[in-house]
């Protein structure tokens, strides 16, 4: 299977790199952008067959390493 | 609208990062994981109505800054 990650600062957090970007941008002319969030994306080949223990293995990386829960959201996708 | 930016490395390019959290995860015991890829996400809001015009305006913004398309891909998505 191929699993697909997205982990992103949780909206109450502040985003010091997506104001980073937001601030270049603007800097650059890009004055129609705002709101920009920056966050991970990872890709990765599972060598599971069963969706469900898939699902379960994710979780269970994204909880205890690919995500600081405390200040991140994550979501997956498997294909 | 709404826009999302994918930023990869290229397939052809050593990613790192991702090399280091597939050692991660093996180290933790996810053994099933493999060819683990690390990129950034971005989401941002665009004052534009015209689609064509957001379509042009965030690659220009992708060439520019968002990415390095020497050593990175880019695609995105516009809603």
């Amino acid at each position: 299977m191929k699993a697909t990650v997205y982990v992103t600062i949780k909206q109450n957090v502040l985003d010091p790199q997506g104001s980073a970007v937001e601030g270049a941008l603007h800097s650059m002319g890009f004055d129609e952008v705002s709101k920009v969030r920056v966050g991970k994306y990872l890709e990765f080949d599972l060598n599971i067959t069963d969706r469900a223990e898939a699902e379960s293995r994710i979780t269970t990386m994204c909880e205890k390493l690919l995500a600081n829960t405390v200040i991140e959201d994550y979501r997956y996708e498997l294909v």
